[in-house]
């Protein structure tokens, strides 16, 4: 079941999602089994269409599934999932088969694409790979196009972020080493700028 | 002269300056002639040697600068120089020659490193580019390797952010779109995990 607060992002403004470099969860799925984990060196890389760039390491089990189903999926969780979302990273599906069920966290999937998305995040956005062998090899970086976006609309609507007097709870993280996160903090406003 | 705050940041510290996901300033010079540009996309790629990736498309002024010195450096400003962080943006240097000098911010350079860096912000650090001609053309993406990092040890010091209770005019930035910024907001902190 979609999660309550639930709504489609317009292409041209995906981007602006993950501008934020807030620390997303990173899924994917192959023939069903699926996999999920923090990952935090994923960046935009293009406007329209909108490209990402991802890195993911060899040695993850969610790698595996991402090239061999070509997609993965990007939810950006909040403060309220803080807990899951250490789970989901401190521990490999490769060691525990269920990590996901202990994790705690709640999955859904939208109609139409076949991998999981993480319930109690702020945005999502489902990505097709562009095969990019040495990027991949060399680098374990991963660039992918936006093929669906949503937000959730108490944070991100009508193409912007509203984080102005956001209960923390709703605010996304940034990850910065052993288990420490900061959440995306207030506005910084110039006056005299008011784009669009 | 160097800024009154400013440290040396081991190299195998350096990527989390970066994990934040806030929006540095890239800088580059070649021949006496310096650029300097705010730019979202830029993402940790590696964590020793770490290499960051930054995304800089072809019309910029900076963008040359890079290519032929092979070198560019990223500066995290912070709220305290948001209003000079737009004027860097907002103006292309190919439009206003004298951009650096009208956008008020003041620029400094470290011995053996003849690239500009920006005071009045977070950290610093510069990067030699690996050329990875396809990359570059097709997705105005550089690869580059740290080879100095360094922080105001206010808000990062002895390998770690210390944000919590920092006045916003101290903390970074993550920019979204059309002048608007988010500060960098206060830890989440998940209790049973203290990491290192």
């Amino acid at each position: 079941m979609l999660p309550e607060f639930f709504e489609p992002v317009p292409a041209d403004k995906a981007y602006r999602l993950f501008n934020l470099g807030a620390t997303p969860l990173v899924s994917a799925s192959f023939e069903g089994v699926d996999g999920v984990m923090p990952a935090t060196w994923v960046c935009p890389l293009d406007l329209v269409p909108f490209k990402t760039t991802a890195v993911i390491a060899r040695d993850h089990f969610t790698r595996p599934l991402m090239e061999k189903s070509g997609r993965f999926a990007l939810s950006l969780p909040t403060a309220s999932i803080v807990e899951e979302t250490l789970r989901l990273g401190f521990v490999s599906k490769n060691d525990d088969p269920l990590k996901l069920e202990h994790s705690g966290a709640e999955f859904f999937r939208v109609d139409g694409f076949d991998v999981p998305l993480v319930k109690g995040c702020a945005c999502w956005a489902i990505f097709d790979i562009i095969p990019e062998a040495h990027n991949q090899q060399t680098y374990d970086l991963f660039i992918g196009t936006c093929v669906g976006a949503w937000a959730d609309p108490r944070v991100f609507s009508n193409g912007h972020w509203n984080l102005e007097g956001t209960p923390k709870a709703l605010r996304p993280l940034h990850y910065v080493a052993g288990g420490h996160f900061y959440a995306t903090g207030d506005p910084v406003v110039v006056p005299g700028y008011d784009g669009e």
